[in-house]
């Protein structure tokens, strides 16, 4: 009756490393992969004729059974900046309209961005212990804004999709800079 | 075209003391809405002639939206034992049959336990850290062994369903029983 999927599966998390084990799979997300998500595009082209550095790593395990199709992501997004803006994950809205997503914080401090098709814009404080609920239809980004890694812990559908192509697009309504050592929202260009 | 219950929310976890805020309903789990799960009966009565202490507490937040029924769930398992058995939840099995969930054990040491309703059974180790996927139609509970609190992290959809009657009916296949200071699985003499 059951196949060899639908049994259960657990993980390791360890909080120093923000890492798992086992993993299944691993993505790097470098400048290059996010060079169009960063407004200092003079800036962005100056450090890639130098080096690639890695922005963050997605530890993925995705869970399918017979039946569904959760995914746990842990994302380890490194502190630092690109000219005056912040690292940042790309940032993504699901394909379905009904699929909702959990954000566990577990490391770290910066902001969950957030922006609906119509151009709806929040940002949600992030410390260690935050935990968000993303509706449907919002987009949503994190913004890391200290000097440690940030981490955080997803828990969603993978028959929800990624869709990047609106932040890609447009971007979020609020840039995110580096003023006088202080995170501030900037209106974006692209939507002025 | 969002209501209300559209917009984003995010609560505060406390890794120091398992709770979060703002909590929308809080469960208080004592011994007796628990005592038909533990095994030694006389000293169930025993206690309860006394005191009705605390086993477990449940913090939640639903996050419902129009088009998604989310949930987190923060469970508080406290240590000890009643007679000779540890402390664990109620347990249960969702009543859709295509509803898995996510654990999170942030804090303590234990079992999560798992059945089929055709007898197969789990137990899946947990030290702060370890994150479990638990598949559809197997029913879940989770055992303290550890002399600290137990503190675990839930996400699920409330259209999962909650149904006790599998667990209330012949419980799981093994009793978790301290035998000299160690954690022992049994054979439950309700499943021989």
């Amino acid at each position: 009756m059951l196949n060899e999927n639908d049994y259960p599966i657990s993980v390791q998390f360890d909080f120093n490393s923000g890492t798992f084990d086992p993993v299944k799979i691993r993505d790097d997300r470098k400048l290059s992969d996010l060079q169009m998500m960063f407004h200092d595009k003079p800036r962005v082209r100056s450090i890639l004729a130098e080096a690639d550095p890695l922005i963050y790593e997605i530890w993925y395990h995705p869970f399918e059974t017979s039946k569904s199709d959760m995914a746990l992501g842990v994302t380890r997004l490194l502190p630092g900046t690109v000219g005056d803006e912040y690292h940042m994950t790309k940032g993504h809205i699901h394909e379905r309209d009904d699929q909702p997503e959990i954000y566990f914080c577990v490391q770290g401090e910066g902001y969950l961005l957030l922006q609906t098709i119509d151009g709806e814009f929040r940002a949600e404080r992030w410390t260690a212990g935050t935990i968000s609920h993303i509706p449907p239809m919002w987009a949503h980004r994190v913004v890391n804004t200290c000097a440690d890694m940030l981490v955080f812990v997803a828990s969603y559908h993978l028959s929800a999709g990624h869709d990047y192509a609106p932040i890609i697009d447009k971007g979020f309504r609020k840039l995110l800079l580096e003023r006088e050592g202080q995170p501030t929202f900037v209106d974006s260009p692209r939507w002025t």
